[in-house]
């Protein structure tokens, strides 16, 4: 029996299977302070105990991001091992706040089925759930991904495709319990605007750049323990290159939209996401914002702002499609979010 | 209402001006062990809680140079996002050990003006002051750095240059309560020399040396949430190099002068500093020192010794100006601190 | 007198010699996470807390190399600061898990001596005891270093060459209290496979490889507060390249180990080692292990297995030494250790 794990490929997916993911993880204070190293974040919420405090939690919250990243990369062995493509995101939720000393692991469930005409591969649909150590599901997300098939002839299972929402409705996002915006700090929070000093369409310039280093992009993606071969072995790619995981482009990309949206305090949904374009080490890294959409919730001086936030690696600001409808070669990413903001 | 911070220009700064600094920081045993990653720190009282208890703390403190760049870190968006250099530090004073847990936030007070004769900038002289969640001070500095008008036409203010010292008497130097070494343990320690042992004029070449990379000055800014574009952006200089954080260079040096310097334990004083010529990625950093003074405290055990570190990227060690009284250009730093030590 | 570490030279050592190391190190959660980040490192004993207490342990302990760098490290500014090479390990036993919080010092005797017939060097054999702030010894192990002489006339000592064990019999093996792998749970753990399953003689290709960065293998080694120049300084060598200290390669193959090692969870015991040849930065290692023998313990559903790791730096798995009895240029790394598997 062969010892090593040579990941799932499309026929070993059955409609239902749940997948308990592996290596469980403890998260603390060593992966805040790496977080704060490897992206330039600066919400005050994930900075500071005594600003999270005053926001009503009992401290300052793993960065939600971070908790994704763990949860996803939980999923890697058993999901993307052998994809061709990461293809989407959606009816992302975060359900709680993730403390230091807060136990995670990840399980998924086969929500859909699809082999491609070319009989090669085919897409599969998964719904992902991070929990911590008290059973607590911390993240739920639905992502779908290309994956290769072994054999061949392998019968293509019946196509399911789930019914997945575009957008996460405003009534369905969860707040964390107690988060109360009532007397934010707006000057210890870095920027004046509050929600309602944003438009729907209005757009921001993030400005800031950060160029990208190998051993950073792999430091990170290694604190996840996501082990995908692709980002780690340059002789893995006939170019010899080492392909960055997405993930480490939405937090750089998050992190620098600190500039302008300093305010964006909480990620409460993932309503969609592309990676638009592949990203090396070298290339740097800028971003923009554009409001989406704006909505109330019920917590005390918390409102909702829907964000579309784009990465890119050079180019003009605010430039996405070309007139062929697809993404500019210059764009890294295209994210679709609900983030929570002192009204 | 543009949403990005474009940082204040000269005109925006007047005399007595407060500024609130942004993003207040928890720092923990996360940002101890990656301050250990970046640098080569060895000072055994901000390597162990144990023998930082036989010294009479509570436990081992951050390293002070963290604890500076913390502080330092939230004033670049309001006092130099558009500096032109960074000039002179003054009258640094140390007033508190920053421990595992604690909350830090910066506020900074405009004590100085002056515009250049060229009409195109000028320079801003700024008191500094550090506090933890209590609201104690824990450090407190002058820093003054030029930066560039706005607008050529804004009238130029009064001059006002702060008489500030140019040493810091040892008796103004802030003891830790309960600091005491007269139980010190010098093996424990790495060396037995030991306050008496050193002469005012004495120079030591810290002989070991550290090559530079671009992920570790990038990984160490960010966590002090140093935000200026020309740390990160490789597009942002012509020359497409980052410019090395000179703090960085500090801390660098400092852990360097473990050699030879290991119970110079404390930095209680930091009496002025210049950041000589830039540092880039490649560059082998090198250390020496010199006793500039000795003096003694009231602390049982602990005697107080001024130091010049000097940092190059090359060249003999005790080389520090040319003829014209200019720093030689591998001289990198050229630093004015005061320690504590075991008499 | 020089304030300065010039190391010991050959000459220095005699026969009993007790060294204290200096700068005792708190290790936490820090340490933890930076472990996960520059390693890929996967056993769920050491990511999860709630894992490790389902396994009998109080917490989840830092990784039992990380304890072995730590304890290592204060070494090298006594033992092989002149060191013209590592020659070898035997003897190594894991005495009690490390857990954050815990402070580590190291203490070496001189148990062998044996001047080289050049008469310019000469080996150094040591046994190092990493204790903990209760006195309890955490890690024992000999090493012996070739170092150089500073004075070639000095009179060559008696030759001891201690009695050493080519690999500890499993009943030596040192179990940490309350371990229990009853209960063990295989799906979080990542592999179906347990010590019955493996074969003496089994060979297993790891599969994975990571390419080797600079700024990496330079924070490791600071982390474990190594201070060797020729890990840090580019300028150092004639060649320009910075020399990977051999424990970075010991944890990079260890973690990737767990691609069908993944249960062999608790190091304790290090039969041998031996860093066949040099490694630098651009390399992508990778690894293959073979079981050299299994033994039962006392301990509840708990087993031993000896396995023999493997670091290369390229060419096919399962290639060791050549037909003259060397290491093939292409192998990195052969370790020979004890770990423990639930039966």
């Amino acid at each position: 029996m062969a010892k090593t794990n040579a990941g799932r490929f499309f026929e070993d997916y059955k409609l239902g299977d749940v997948i308990a993911h592996a290596v469980p993880r403890t998260v603390g204070e060593g992966e805040r302070a790496l977080y704060h190293a490897l992206y330039p974040a600066r919400h005050a919420l994930y900075s500071s105990d005594e600003f999270a405090r005053d926001c009503g939690l009992e401290a300052s919250p793993l960065d939600d991001l971070a908790a994704f990243h763990v949860v996803f990369g939980k999923t890697v062995p058993d999901v993307s091992l052998n994809a061709v493509a990461n293809l989407g995101y959606a009816e992302g939720r975060w359900l709680q706040p993730v403390y230091p000393g807060d136990t995670l692991r990840s399980v998924s469930e086969v929500i859909g089925l699809k082999q491609n005409s070319n009989g090669k591969s085919g897409v599969v649909y998964v719904r992902t759930r991070g929990m911590n150590q008290m059973g607590e599901v911390v993240l739920d997300y639905v992502r779908w991904v290309m994956v290769r098939k072994r054999d061949l002839d392998a019968a293509a299972p019946d196509t399911v495709i789930p019914d997945l929402r575009t957008v996460i409705p405003a009534e369905d996002l969860v707040i964390p319990d107690g988060l109360d915006f009532s007397n934010y700090d707006f000057v210890q929070a870095g920027e004046p605007h509050r929600w309602g000093d944003y438009e729907i369409g209005e757009k921001i310039d993030h400005v800031d750049g950060v160029t990208i280093e190998e051993a950073e992009h792999m430091l990170a993606t290694r604190l996840w323990q996501n082990t995908a071969k692709v980002h780690f072995d340059a002789t893995f790619r006939p170019d010899g290159q080492r392909l960055i995981y997405g993930g480490h482009i939405i937090s750089m990309a998050r992190a620098l939209s600190f500039n302008g949206l300093a305010n964006a305090q909480m990620i409460v949904g993932l309503n969609g996401g592309a990676h638009a374009n592949p990203c090396f080490s070298g290339l740097t890294v800028k971003a923009w914002s554009e409001v989406l959409d704006k909505a109330e919730t019920s917590a005390p001086g918390v409102g909702a702002i829907r964000l579309r936030l784009v990465a890119t690696k050079g180019g003009d600001a605010f430039q996405l499609k070309g007139e062929d409808g697809k993404y500019l070669p210059e764009v890294l990413l295209d994210l679709d979010y609900w983030a929570l903001m002192p009204i």
